[in-house]
């Protein structure tokens, strides 16, 4: 009960949570009333399976009514009718059926790492436990399984201390798709099972209190196997539980394990098969593993829910965290390629592999916790996924010619499994220059701000040393993208990638308005290139390199200049600077994202940063006019939606929760706007509604919201941005 | 064109054919119209893809109608407007569209390995060519490659020579599972191909002509992909396709391989991978090797279509035999287990492995093409699915003493590629007397059967030998379960097995009716008995012992003895033998299902088979029974659907394609009733109509068919019994 935090949620409480171990690509969602969830492996979406958990009054193998969760289809039309369920009980029902717990029956308390359910007659709580996954290189094949394990815990307690009758608790899943299976191999004594194929599974076991064994049951319902009076398992049964019968005046606790094992090779062209397969076995083993270890693993869950509790985030501010945390966790693929780890974080919803424009999101939760996994993005994209392309340089004709460019990244990796051709992504396309278009000088950004934030996290001037060649790249490379004629330059983007053909480059807010569309002489991309300059300063100046760390500070400046000079009267910086661009007339608050790298390099310590933030400092000027911008658009005219949300650009009813996270987090910490205000908390309960309302509670977590419901980036790993504000 | 079928199919001819290669479990299914199908493995119904196949008039990158094959959803809603295809060419128009050839505009030529549809401008063949597996014991890695290559090949000509504009021909499939991508190692020169992840795709090229090669394209549709002028190639896209322009005057071919290649163990318990992993080594291997060796393998195919051609058997009956063949295949499963090979039918939308009631309705294709397919069976199921048990005495107080029983073996291995715990099936349980009780008896009978089967089709002493304990065990086993007390055997069997519990045996025939349900005094039961004794016989008597040779003959004789004598005035003997049973009243076809072992055995040349079916032999008058039997059931008040198809038992609905298929062999074989008369000419129209009306269209050969329509034993490979009729 430690990990209980004082207050059940607030809001309304019945929501998926995304609950998933790390680096497994797993993961048993569940929360939703009435809709499917359960398991799933390498899926952009909940499982497929009517997640039944609770009770029968009574003993297995006769009829009567089940109470459970809400976690299955139907569920809320049951629900009406759970009112009667002592009656229904009382009368000894001939037929068994379902009814599902009412909303105000039941108190949820979610924490970073657990997640509980409480109703008069049961708790069920799921763990799971999160940090540091070490280095395989250097660590021991135990702290491996314990950082790897493919499997989240489950602990079900079925409280009769106030009944004088047997109740039957019972975990179980109706499956949708053909394959469960007993797991009757190498589980040990007092430990049963079920799996869907090779691919997952689930066993259990009670906490020994010398009474009844628990047992398992397969049918084609939970209702029919619950009551089933000449046998328990039908292995053509679709719905496979766990029972245990529960004595008048006692408590019994049923301990789970639900994780997966995919063996073998799971991706295209680069070959990789998961990590944990080098560290277990099999389904059995990792299931076994994990119960062994619940006690343990119950502890490291406790102190992040403690750590998350104690911490100076608001209730909502820690919703939002460890709703973010979990649905990170569940995009995340540990692989190994060619004998070598390979890191994958998938796009929620639409599985693109290591999408660079969210890498470049998570660096701030990464370095906290694995440094090493950043590294190994870094590396991952320069061999892999780093190309050299031309810039386009307007003739003056409406045409252009070809100059040189320089190092860039892809968008991603591939999609679903599939990595893409080398040096491509699978989202990248020529001639447009919309949705699909290329997002060349943002990936060299996204790539150079990794790499500043990753070297002076961890001072791993060996890994400098030798990407020094590519540091530089990046350097002419960002130089030829703002101008190939030096006299022209502005320190921001001007030219576009001869990637392009005939369209130009887009931003990572792709479906945004055109206030964030193109990247030419965009405000966002502009402060990034500020940012990004100063990343290679300060990779140059830990590397001695004197006369590029000036070369990269000198763009910086002139970005600086560039962004100060576009100010109106209004007391705002235009989102894109050409004039008659109708993005010119919007407002956008990630003018500010960029500030976030220097703020977190000060943080950990970075001289060039540090200066950079100065305000008296070389940039003061674009500093203190992002302040005003940030304060007009924060204003009370402001990019706000009537609910109290933060609206990214003040023309489009498209928001980035990941990217609100971000602004939220300069604007608090740097300028000191909405600093715990009113303001923030009507901002904060407005972004726990958005996620906790309409679709948006199927979905876990969700970045892209419209008018205050989950349109897009369904299910998505970004929202750990979130830990930010943990350094407020 | 030499495969052409003189006439095209004259019924409906839009049906899915369950187009499969050997072994692989892996089928592109197509020809439904307005439904999906395409590529699937492992799986008991169609694909989910829609197929398009057709052209565009004009040049790729240019807004067109797209002219297709009805293989798609919806393609029942756009035919509607195909007549004005024509005039929509002429107008250029400004947003692309798909419309279908109708009905009308279409043949089908259906041929043993070849599927044709011809419109006026295309021709698209799929072939799939079957025969011998090569023993791998035995035979090199080439012939094993031709043997088990796991793809289909694909024809798609695009005849253009009476039009004045180019037109733009192509293959594409979308996907409703995100996983498409581009399949571009190691194809060689002018291939090129997609996939679905790791496990399955298609690869294309030109038949050399010299003009332009063919494009790939992937977009979001296919009527997208082909009007993007932009790029070709997206790989978020899930419609790939194959596409070529074929010039005024011109005629081009497109030839397609379509397979799968699932590496990795595939089972769970007995741990499988397929056996042609171990002579292919990528989904790139596989399809370029099917596309190396296309001009052979159409050569295979066309000798396939003649020899059905050929035959004497008539259109309606070539088409049962084609339809059932590719449904076979496609419910195969060629493992390694162990390093030893592991053969399995899957039962069909059932996905059981190795149903054993199945095994032995397959004997009859198996032995022609594999008899080691036939022995690998046998093994298997005495090493890990056959199990002792005891027989139920009754006390004559309405409860039963327990006496030794003997061996049998399971219902089947397991479901789903997961193999149930050994020695019992994924489907029979204890304590029921209906549907999922157990098949004890029969299984001895279908395992003796198959033994009798396979050692008078190859003479295989040696594995006799090696197996005679088992035979013995099997004679041991059907007296017990005829009576333990020898006084009181009837030959047929009486006492049910002690893992029925308190239930009772039942047949094959699980959801008939009780004419078929329960095995004890059953007449089909009571048939096959005798013709179980009859194959031990004449295994007793290849191993030169007379002393069991003789046992078996008495049983078999007490078994015949026991029929005739449940003779009724009305000329047909009743289906339960039980005064009281309401199976009494039932007249049941299968009755004689029974003899087409010994029919088989004795075109084989066995002596006992050749003596049993004697019109003065020693079973002279059992046969003559069961020859008035027929007669009645087949007369004029017969067992007979409003629609001339047969009807397995008077008081169901019910019937079995399988099953009539034997039924009529036997009737027409043994006993000369029906043979080629306006009788049997309605019976096998409607048997076609079954096929290719309602839903039956979509599950491809479907085996359980209530009042004319498929209505479980859907997507089934057991009407392959339909080869029967060759040796008429």
């Amino acid at each position: 009960m430690s990990t209980l935090s004082a207050q059940p949620f607030s809001g309304n409480s019945g929501f998926n949570a995304h609950h998933s171990p790390m680096g497994a690509f797993f993961s048993f969602t569940c929360g939703n009333p009435g809709t499917q969830g359960g398991m799933a492996c390498e899926s952009g979406r909940p499982g497929t399976q009517d997640v039944f958990v609770g009770y029968k009054t009574g003993p297995a193998g006769k009829p009567g009514t089940l109470v459970c969760l809400p976690l299955f289809t139907g569920a809320k039309d049951t629900a009406a009718s759970a009112f009667l369920v002592e009656q229904a009980d009382k009368k000894s029902p001939t037929e068994s059926r379902v009814v599902a717990y009412t909303a105000e029956q039941i108190k949820r308390y979610y924490g970073w790492a657990s997640d509980r359910w409480v109703t008069p007659d049961l708790q069920l709580t799921i763990y799971t436990p999160f940090g540091s996954i070490p280095d395989p290189a250097k660590a021991s094949a135990g702290e491996m399984r314990e950082a790897i394990v493919p499997a989240v815990i489950v602990e079900l307690t079925i409280d009769n201390t106030h009944s004088t009758e047997v109740k039957t608790g019972f975990f179980a899943l109706q499956f949708s798709s053909p394959g469960v299976r007993v797991l009757d191999e190498s589980l040990g004594d007092g430990r049963l099972g079920f799996a869907w194929r090779r691919d997952m599974g689930f066993v259990g076991e009670i906490v020994s209190d010398g009474a009844s064994a628990p047992f398992g049951f397969c049918h084609f319902t939970p209702q029919a196997g619950l009551s089933e009076v000449n046998y328990r398992l039908h292995h053509l049964g679709a719905a496979p539980g766990i029972a245990f019968e529960v004595a008048p005046g006692h408590k019994r606790t049923l301990r789970l394990a639900i994780g997966c094992y995919l063996d073998g090779i799971v991706t295209t062209r680069l070959e990789g098969r998961y990590l944990y397969t080098r560290y277990f076995g099999s389904l059995a083993d990792v299931l076994g593993y994990a119960l062994d270890r619940y006690e343990q693993t119950v502890l490291r869950c406790v102190e992040r829910d403690q750590e998350l509790a104690s911490s100076k985030l608001s209730a909502d501010q820690q919703f939002l965290l460890a709703h973010s945390t979990r649905s990170y966790y569940g995009s995340t693929q540990l692989l190994e390629v060619g004998g070598q780890p390979f890191w994958i974080v998938n796009e929620g919803e639409y599985c693109m592999l290591n999408t660079l424009d969210l890498s470049v999101d998570h660096v701030f939760w990464e370095l906290k916790h694995n440094p090493w996994l950043v590294r190994n993005l870094l590396e991952n994209f320069v061999r892999f996924y780093s190309y050299r392309d031309q810039v386009k340089v307007p003739d003056g004709k409406g045409g252009f010619t070809l100059a040189p460019g320089g190092i860039s990244f892809s968008h991603d990796m591939g999609v679903n499994n599939n990595f893409s051709p080398l040096t491509h992504s699978s989202y990248e396309l020529t001639n447009l220059d919309g949705c699909f278009s290329h997002m060349t000088v943002e990936q060299v950004c996204n790539w150079t701000l990794m790499a500043g934030s990753y070297v002076t996290a961890t001072n791993d001037l060996e890994w400098l040393t030798n990407r020094w060649p590519i540091v530089h790249d990046c350097l002419l490379s960002m130089q030829n993208r703002d101008h190939v004629d030096a006299s022209k330059r502005t320190g921001v983007m001007q030219l576009d990638s001869s990637r392009c053909g005939i369209g130009a480059e887009i931003t990572t807010y792709d479906s945004l308005d055109h206030s964030l569309a193109q990247s030419r002489n965009n405000l966002y991309i502009a402060v990034k290139c500020w940012a990004t300059y100063l990343s290679l300063a300060m990779m140059f100046q830990k590397m001695g390199d004197t006369r590029h760390k000036e070369q990269a500070l000198k763009s910086a400046g002139l970005a600086a200049r560039t962004v100060t000079s576009k100010m109106t009267d209004a007391g705002f910086i235009p989102a894109v600077f050409e004039q008659g661009n109708p993005g010119c007339l919007s407002r956008i608050l990630p003018a500010i994202e960029g500030l976030v790298y220097p703020l977190y390099w000060k943080q950990l310590g970075s001289e060039v940063a540090t200066a950079a933030l100065d305000d008296e400092g070389a940039f003061a000027s674009m500093l203190s006019a992002l302040e005003r911008h940030t304060r007009t658009l924060l204003g009370d005219e402001g990019n706000r939606f009537p609910d109290g949300g933060l609206r990214l650009s003040s023309t489009s009813g498209n928001s980035w929760m990941s990217k609100i996270a971000i602004v939220q987090h300069v604007a608090r910490k740097y300028y000191g706007i909405e600093k715990g205000d009113a303001r923030q908390k009507a901002a904060d309960a407005a972004h726990v509604k958005w996620q906790t309302q309409g679709d948006s509670t199927y979905w876990a977590m969700s970045d892209q919201i419209v008018n205050g419901v989950a349109q897009g980036s369904k299910y998505y790993p970004r929202c750990v941005t979130t830990v930010l504000w943990m350094d407020e």
